[in-house]
Formats: structure tokens, C-alpha cells, sequence
């Protein structure tokens, strides 16, 4: 059987802030539990990450009615990448970027978040992540 | 290697009735297979799950054509929120709604179709799914 | 403990590019390791892969902007349907389309890019995917 501290490898592919804090929520939760954490942000993730914008607003999944895209912006919990730092203090996480990502949108590492602990390939991160994988 | 028993933790993110239904598939088979599900209700799904609209049409996502949309309206397969009743009577089943979605759109365990089974936290639903999880 | 060679079980739902070239990217990786590889094809994910359209313009996830549109389309990578070839050549990887969804969109088999190996029932597919599932 998989054991409590199994990893959670998370792929973070959408870049909206609803979508960011579920999955900042789901990190601190592991962390908590003893469970190391990877990171791999992708495509529209990476650009959430950069440090001129990590407090902008980055929207809601377009599913999101706009009832419920207020009701979103207007609940009081913590910033997803607040939550993510909390995560990094309480145990194993890490933040990885996707090398190819980052070429595509034409970032260097020191453009994104400090959060951000490096840039990595795919082939990198699967190395971590031989186990499970969550995309969100 | 992993049993053929490990359990599936869904978290469900997307209210649309084909993600919806991808996922009740998706339990459906597992809990045939003799795997314990645990549905974890976030964000937009919470209130597809409210017992005055879970009946109501939720849409689909919005990559769909038009032309996609209407075949998808059109199959005659059973509704996703029957398929969640059969996973229950066929396995071990539990639907649990995420106590800071549930804040965040003002709703109460009453407000909710009585599939769904309980409201945890997030803390509550990683003890139940400590290994790995998929996120739809 | 996982193993490293825990298979990679993929739901493709989504139909767009970016996140398919995300998908293929990672099954490329997984069959490098040596891990195998699963995938099967539901919803828009079935209609990007008719073979009279496999290489069109599916589009993007709608939460990009103009200008991410833009700088992922401009990118010079391989189409996503290759880097599933290579992965076919590289290791173990099989590709499924859900029986349902071809249902659902009236497809049958010979409608399919050759790249899919069968069409199969969820039943069938979670016989195989017996561990942790990625959807997409």
C-alpha cells in the first residue's frame, strides 16, 4: 500500500487564482502531513510566478459564473502564493519551472517569484516525480 | 508495485456537467473494481451539488464547439449525479464538500443533495487520501 | 514506496494544444524512464485525434491571453502527436480512446490517427490504470 508520506508531485498548468489556490491548499495540507511536495509550473502557471505580477489579479476558470467569480475575489483567505511560502516553512516543497515554459514565454529565472526555487526539464522533474501526478 | 485495491481520491473542481461525468465514470468503474472512492468537492463543483439545481443543465467546458456542446447534450447516457448513487451502492463511496468552498459560496451541508456525504477540510480529506490524487 | 517504474495513467479530456503538447511532453518523459505509459482519450481529447484533423488548429486553453495565444502558437517545438510517436518507440505507451466518447461524437476506429492502438470501455481501461490516474 502507498504510505502516508508518499509525495505529491503537482503540475500546475493553469495560471487563474482559483485554480492556483486549491492547489496551495492541497501543498500546505501534505506539507503538513509530513509529505514532500513538488512543484512543476507550466505554461500559464509559470507567468502567474513572475515577481511583477504574483499579486495581480490573474482571474477565474471562464466556467466561473460571474455570481461565483465574486464570491471567489470576495472570500478573505490568504494569497495562494502566501499559502505556497507557509507550505516551503513547514516542510519539503519545491518549486520547480519548466524549462521549455519559460523559453516559450521568454523568461529568464530571475524574472519569476523567489518563490521559485529553480528551472528545470521535464525529464528533471519526472526524476522526482516517479510516482503519482496531479495536474491542475 | 501498487494494488489493484489502492484507493481513488478524486478532488472535483469543474461544476461542468462533462467533467461531471467524466468523474462519476470514473468512480463508477473503480468502486466496480472493489477500490474505495474519496470525491472531494472544490470550488465550482460545491455548487453543481446543490440539491435545487444539481438537476439543472451546468454547462460543458468552454473549449467545446458548438457543434461538440450539442453532442454532447444529446447522448442519452444516465446523469452523472445517478452514476454517483450507483458508485455508492456498488463499493465503498464517500462525497465530501470542501468546508472553505462551502464558506466561500455561503452554503450549508442542508443546501447540498443528500449524495453528499459530509463537510471536511482539506486537512480531514488528505488523512482519508494519502496517496495519490486526481484533480478534475 | 512507489517504484520508479509505476505506470503513468493519462485522461485526456481537453482537446486543446497546450495542454496536449503537455500531455505528450510528459508521456515522452515517463517512457524514458522506463515507466509505461496508459493514456486514454475522452471528450475533445477523441476529436483532436481524427486523422483528418490530428494536425489542425485546436486552439488553446481559453484562459490565455492574445499574447500568450500568441508566444505558445509561435513556439517551434514538435506537434504534440510526433512527441506521441516517439514515446510510442521509446517504451511501452498505449493509447486508448474511450468507447463512450466515440459514441458520444459518432467515431468509429478508422476515424482515428493510427497513433490510437483501441478503442476500449473506462472498465477495460482502469484494468490497466489499476494505480494513480492523471487527468488532463
Amino acid at each position: 500500500m502507498i504510505e502516508t508520506e508518499a509525495p505529491l508531485s503537482l503540475i500546475l498548468f493553469s495560471g487563474t487564482d482559483d485554480k492556483l489556490s486549491a492547489a496551495a491548499v492541497l501543498a500546505v495540507g501534505a506539507a503538513a502531513m509530513g509529505r514532500p511536495v513538488n512543484v512543476f509550473l507550466q505554461y500559464y502557471a509559470v507567468e502567474a510566478f513572475r515577481s511583477d505580477r504574483i499579486h495581480a489579479d490573474h482571474g477565474v476558470a471562464l466556467e466561473a459564473s460571474i455570481a461565483q467569480a465574486k464570491q471567489v475575489a470576495a472570500y478573505p483567505g490568504q494569497h495562494w502564493s502566501e499559502l505556497l511560502r507557509q507550505a516551503k516553512e513547514l516542510g519539503d516543497v519545491k518549486i520547480h519551472a519548466c524549462a521549455l515554459s519559460m523559453e516559450m514565454f521568454h523568461l529568464e529565472k530571475c524574472d519569476l517569484d523567489p518563490i521559485v526555487d529553480d528551472v528545470e526539464g521535464v525529464a528533471a522533474f519526472m526524476t522526482d516525480a516517479s510516482g503519482p501526478i496531479t495536474f491542475i
